[in-house]
């Protein structure tokens, strides 16, 4: 039996089709490409009895995943992360089956392993020897510790001001790091023109079509840990929404595999008010965001003004009858504290901004009673250590706490 | 069939038994008190087939665990950490079969979430109320978090210079946290006086006996993820020591029940240059250690210049044939970076002072060709950003990259 059941590239605007033994980047057409499987004949020799068998890491849908040769896979364990009951959040809520899915329980502390792992592990199978990319932190911290374990070299670019940790990751990992006083935009900028100059693989985010598969494990193993029943509701911070496009992919492939029935739970996109450009284009109908102006959020992660893959975003979002929810950063850490104080998990405050989604689409009923809801919480709360402020009471070593 | 298997509490120094129906701390001689299973009735019912079907957290083992009840179990997901075989680093120290337990990836992002998860449920089961615990950051981190979800309070006494990220994580549980201008042990003494006028649980190490159950675990996954078969060494850099203590006790329970076959591991406890009493005690021979004065070392965790489990550490030592290694902190930084660049893992720095311990001891042939080798990496590099010292190039938004 195959290891991968990958058949082929193929563009979703305009249709075109690549191989996937050489390396791709964007389509001609300018869009990102996305990875297509022979999943009838998959359908026949592989069912989800089988996977019960298998190792608890995202490799364990190999068959799903791009990387052909397994000699190939370049893993720190990633994957198969808790999907845990919040029966607490739940009530506080008022919503009856919610579950978090606990993205800060993989090597880096943020989902963003996810795509790093499949990503540089398919990028090694195509004889990349060198990357570059532009990051607002953890996704470039991923790619450089990655790409180490590959032995493939890396180039990241960041913001002068994107978070202390990721940096000391992507130093640490013996990458090239360059600090750029500017955005991620302007990273990106520079990233593009050594990609031209020294012939490097561009791994920004959906210019290459790998990193995604790596995302949509996320979506299967939702399913798997709800024992291939779909919930209701899968609520997502959505930055540059590769995670989104990733978790709808994987659903329709399941359903393809005839492994889930029914409607697919409707998928929603949560931005900050600072920063809501899929949010906008959802209310006004539209298939493409425009670029959000002097974007500004705590939460560092969904600061994208404008994302690559939108109109795959909003596509989800329509396919699914979701939606799409702006969260004010105040809002967002106040539902980050509740989360920590009922449930003891310390989020990342993109996470709680997709709590405080849960939260407000409850009250609004757009989420009904008796349904069932899953909120990613993309990232551990400590990588984000500035998001909490308190004042503790400090002792000399002779005095005695005072209740 | 029973959830647990447990059958009383005996102390290891004096024989008192216990029973676990009631709250107890140390036996009336002063010594940390452990849990025994009725190990014999366990081996006629459960098999380690059966243990393949259940999910990927440390609960699979809930017949060795304490809590007699599963609706008293507190768990965020944690246990099941990956055992991630290590090439390059394998060979370039020269370890045939070398493995990574990493514990990176669990709630909070160290081992200690091992210890809480079990040692809260324990508490709720016996209706425990309120706890208080000193800590040097990790422990208190992952005590507040697990307490807060089990809706019990809690009291966190830390010196003033712990890390930060830990400080904020026990802050945004609501605990009620102190900082004091001391050590670890004068937290300790105000903890005392607290628990003594309040009537609070006291959750230090080894105080109450159950955090030593929920580190067990890791032992248990080891064996498990090796099928069963025992790795040759174990290395495990010691602070308080419960881990390597709870490793010990593990394999003891499953050769008990004939799960393992053999000599078990050489147990290798590694410390710091700065902070090594262990280190002494094994040296000389000696049963128990010495308190170590103006301890120091950039490896917070293993900042402990008195165990209260030392002679249990050090039992394990002896009866294991295993060792005990210091490490100064430079070349356990170098082992930190040379771990990063090859192996794409960030680790702690207590982590990588055991794998810079394993690498002198292949060099001193104490480690043989062939052998299998488990190194622990206690916890997460990113709870641990000062370690890192870079200086990156920094760029102007026009600027291009030069190689």
């Amino acid at each position: 039996m195959k290891y991968s059941y990958v058949s082929h590239l193929y563009c979703p605007k305009c249709s075109s089709i690549y191989d996937t033994k050489a390396q791709h980047q964007l389509c001609t057409c300018g869009s990102p490409l996305l990875v297509d499987y022979a999943l009838e004949g998959l359908g026949k020799v592989l069912s989800p009895e089988q996977l019960k068998h298998r190792k608890a890491d995202l490799w364990r849908y190999h068959e799903l995943l791009p990387v052909e040769d397994e000699n190939n896979v370049v893993s720190l364990g990633e994957g198969m992360t808790s999907l845990v009951p919040l029966y607490r959040l739940g009530r506080d809520m008022a919503v009856d089956h919610l579950y978090m899915k606990d993205e800060g329980l993989v090597p880096t502390g943020t989902f963003k392993a996810r795509g790093a792992a499949v990503g540089v592990s398919k990028a090694k199978e195509l004889g990349v020897e060198e990357l570059a990319m532009p990051t607002n932190g953890n996704a470039g911290a991923a790619w450089a510790l990655y790409a180490a374990k590959a032995g493939m070299k890396s180039t990241i670019v960041m913001p002068e001001d994107a978070p202390e940790i990721t940096r000391n990751e992507v130093a640490i990992s013996g990458a090239e790091l360059y600090l750029v006083n500017g955005l991620i935009s302007d990273a990106g900028k520079i990233v593009g023109r050594a990609v031209k100059e020294y012939g490097l693989y561009d791994a920004s985010t959906l210019k290459e079509p790998y990193r995604i598969e790596g995302k949509k494990t996320m979506g299967l193993e939702i399913a798997e840990q709800l024992h291939f029943k779909m919930p209701d509701v899968i609520l997502y911070p959505t930055g540059g929404g590769v995670g989104l496009i990733g978790i709808h992919k994987a659903l329709k492939e399941l359903k393809a595999l005839g492994w889930v029935e029914g409607d697919l739970p409707r998928l929603v996109a949560v931005q900050a008010t600072g920063c809501a450009p899929i949010v906008r284009a959802w209310e006004e109908g539209k298939r493409e965001s425009e670029f959000w102006n002097d974007s500004e959020t705590k939460a560092f992660g969904i600061n994208v003004p404008k994302a690559l893959g939108d109109f795959l975003v909003l596509d989800a979002l329509y396919e699914t009858n979701g939606c799409a929810v702006a969260v004010d950063d105040e809002v967002m850490l106040k539902e980050q504290e509740r989360l920590a104080r009922l449930e003891g998990s310390f989020v990342c405050p993109e996470g709680a901004a997709a709590f405080a989604a849960a939260r407000r689409l409850k009250k609004t009923e757009w989420i009904k009673e008796g349904e069932t809801v899953v909120v990613l919480n993309t990232g551990a709360g400590i990588k984000y250590p500035d998001t909490v402020d308190m004042q503790p009471e400090r002792l000399e070593k002779e005095e005695a706490i005072d209740k």
